[in-house]
Parts: structure tokens; sequence; C-alpha cells
């Protein structure tokens, strides 16, 4: 079943996260807010610096709404442990690895992993560090993040942030809430009317010449077009050009 | 001329990020990284909760190597004057507001985006009430990061990097690093080759009957036609067999 209809029947995607040898704790929290935004909850922790960073003030104050999961998070001695159920095991790296896995951009190789039927994990390693040659050898592809080749380091919650939106993407994606009232567009016929009506008052207070009129209403039709108007905004363009009409009425 | 050829040049991609609003300094340090790994550098602060964020040590710590992207924010004091030069706002908000420019999913909308000539600006609005309705009327288009229906809300630095590495992906990417090494893959010969010598000494160590081979070679070969050996991996196979076939004759 498609994990993205599994989460939202209450089951529970098997996509996990595994960062190895965090040294900050807020970074563990930002990490399992990140993991929750795209719908992901299954968090292991290897050797993290602070055993006790599940409930780590810095890591509850980055987590926010995701408490759940930084509670939930599974804390293990090996990334072999860590593994446990996973069949296909993504490291993270800036730099490939002789002898390690072939290295992927993330939305080249999820398009091709979301469509097969492995339990996924993705690994991140120490900030400062990386993950380690043993660790990558463990697993069955890379991934690097494209960045700018002169500065291409991103924080740890920011790389955990890339690739659940990715791979959330490379699922199906989540909705987009649509603006609340769709707008009513204006037709032909009630922008045609607008600009006769705008004609008539621009003619009325001197601004335009009938006997020379040029190229002015082309051009304002043109920008109406342009602006895709709401039936409501060609009541209240007709609204002002009355009020300019009944005021040089009143002149 | 293509914005991130522009930027490897040591030109200036016009890309403008802008935070109205942000109460903590090290979201705006944060912010500075996440531009700068994926190619952008024109940061505007309105209004920033702390007038002195740019050298606030929160923003500096979390600005990591991005210090100069940070020292060079601008600080304004209205969003009308953080967008100066540019030509397409793109407001973010979780919620559509009424009346507010058309809302998008940012790749939908980066799609046709990175082909215009547009100067943009992406804004975000303070971390706990997002952007203002009345900063929302300034924008020309309305960005909904796609999250999970229940719990969509992401830390503002996340919200930055997903937007500047989905616009960078737009306008081209950067490339990613291969494998330092690329493997020498073994050809169809050398691997029934390999097949071949291994079935000699399994038959040697009695492991396989050859009366009764049953399936046992056409599986290996399958699991190594799926492993993609290396010509290297080949040698390393046929050395075992090697060894254990001189093993075999000592005994």
């Amino acid at each position: 079943m498609d994990s993205a209809i599994l989460a939202a029947q209450g089951g529970t995607d098997p996509t996990r996260f595994v960062l190895v040898g965090t040294s900050h704790a807020g970074n563990v929290g930002a990490a399992a807010r990140a993991m929750k935004v795209m719908g992901y909850t299954d968090l292991v922790l290897v050797k993290p610096r602070h055993a006790d960073v599940t409930s780590h003030v810095e890591a509850l104050a980055m987590a926010s709404g995701a408490l759940d999961v930084l509670a939930g998070a599974r804390v293990v001695d090996t990334l072999a442990e860590a593994l446990d159920g996973v069949t296909w095991a993504c490291a993270t790296a800036m730099t490939p690895r002789d002898f390690g896995p072939a290295t992927y951009a993330p939305r080249e190789h999820f398009a091709t992993l979301a469509t097969s039927e492995h339990r996924v994990a993705f690994v991140f390693g120490p900030e400062r560090t990386g993950m380690s040659n043993d660790d990558v050898y463990r697993c069955h592809a890379c991934l690097s993040i494209p960045a700018h080749p002169d500065y291409g380091s991103l924080n740890l919650a920011q790389a955990v942030q890339l690739l659940a939106y990715d791979w959330r993407q490379a699922q199906g994606g989540w909705p987009v809430v649509p603006r609340t009232v769709d707008p009513q567009l204006a037709d032909g016929a009630a922008v045609a009317g607008l600009i006769e009506h705008w004609q008539r008052t621009l003619v009325e207070i001197g601004f335009l010449d009938p006997a020379a009129p040029k190229k002015l209403l082309p051009r304002l039709n043109q920008l109406l077009n342009r602006a895709a108007l709401t039936t409501e905004e060609v009541h209240i363009l007709r609204g002002i050009a009355r009020a300019v009409g009944a005021r040089r009425q009143r002149d």
C-alpha cells in the first residue's frame, strides 16, 4: 500500500531515519520535527553524544510539536542494530568513498526507489565528520544533496528535512491547501464592459481625446487581461469609474 | 544568463530571501547557511526582534560557514523596502488568505518561474504567526510547502532550506560529485568463468552433486547478476574458490 495512504489511515510508514553519533541535542529535536512534518516517525539514534538526548532540553525545544517522535526514538549502540528490518539503507555523504555504494542525487534515486517494496532507512553521520567509511559500506546507495560546490555543508537537521521532503514527494506528496475562496474570474464581456465604462469616463474628464485615442484602450485592455480580473474586481473598478463620473458632474 | 552560471562565475544571483519579524537569532543564522549551500547570498531582514541579529552569538553559531551572508544581510523597517528591485515576490504561508495571491506547491510554481526574467524574492513571516495578511497582499504568488496535514509546521530555517533547494533545482541545480573511482563492471564472460570455477570447487568439496545439480548454478548466477560485479570482485571470488580448492587438496 502507498505509504502516504498508510500514514493517513493511522498506519505506520516504514521509512526510518538513523542519526549516528549526533553531537548537538538540538539537531536531534530539529530532525524529529523535520521528519514529522513530512509524515515520518521512526527515528533511531546510534550512540548519540548525550545518552539522554530524547529528554534533553535543547532537543525538546527544537522538536516543537514533534515531541512524540523524539520520545519514541530508539537509542542503540551500532548501525547494524539500527538497521533491523531495513532492506535498503541510504547513506548520506558529501564526498563519495572508494568501494562505497554508488552516489546519487536524492530525486534521481527516489524515482525508482519509491516504486520498490524496500523498507528504507536514511543514515546520517556525526555533524563534524560525516559517516565513517565502515558505516557507508553497510549501505545500499549513497545520497549526495546537490549543493554549492564551494560551500555544500548542510546543517544535519536541514539534510534530514530535504531528504524527508524529497522522499515524501517521490511517494506521492501531501496535498497543498488551495486558497479558501476560488476567485470568480471575469469573462471577456465583463472586461469589455469595464473598458467601455472607463472609456466614457476618461473622455468625460478630458484624459482621453476621442478624436485621437492612440493606443490607450488596447493597452488598458491588455493590462487587465494580464491581471486576470475577478468579477468582484470588475465591480470595484466600475464603481470607481462611476464615482469619478459623478464627481465630474458635481464639479 | 542562467543564474547558476552567473554565481559560478562570481556574479550574483538576484534571488533574495526576506525574513520578516524573526524572533530567534539562531533561525537567522541557520537561514543564512541554508541559502549559501544552495548558492544564494541576498538576505534582507525586516524588523527582526534583535536589531543586532547579524552579530548575535546564536546567529553566528548557526550560520557556521555562512558568516559572510549573515554579515551582508540588510536590516530594514518595512517589507516594501525589502522588495526594492524585486519583480516577483513569493509569500510563504501554510494557510491561504482570502484575496491573497494564488497558492502553489513550490515545484509547480518554480517550473514556470525559473524560465521567466523575474527578479525573485521569497518572503518568510515571524515564527509564531507567519506572514501578516498585509504582507501577503504585497506578493505575486503564495507558496505552501506540502507537509503532513496534521502537523505541517516547519521550522523557519527548514522552510528556507526547502525553498532554496527547490528553487536551485528549478534553476538547473548543482552537480553531484560522483564516486571517485568508477567501478570496472565485469562482463558476462567473466561472470560465467567465475561460476564455472565455483562449480568445480563445489563439486570437489561435495556441496554440489553433478548428477543432481538442481537449480544451484542458475540461482548463484542470478545473485551475481543482481550484484553487478566489478572485475576486481570477480578476482576476489575466484581467489576464494582457489583457496577452498587448495585447502581441499591438502586435507
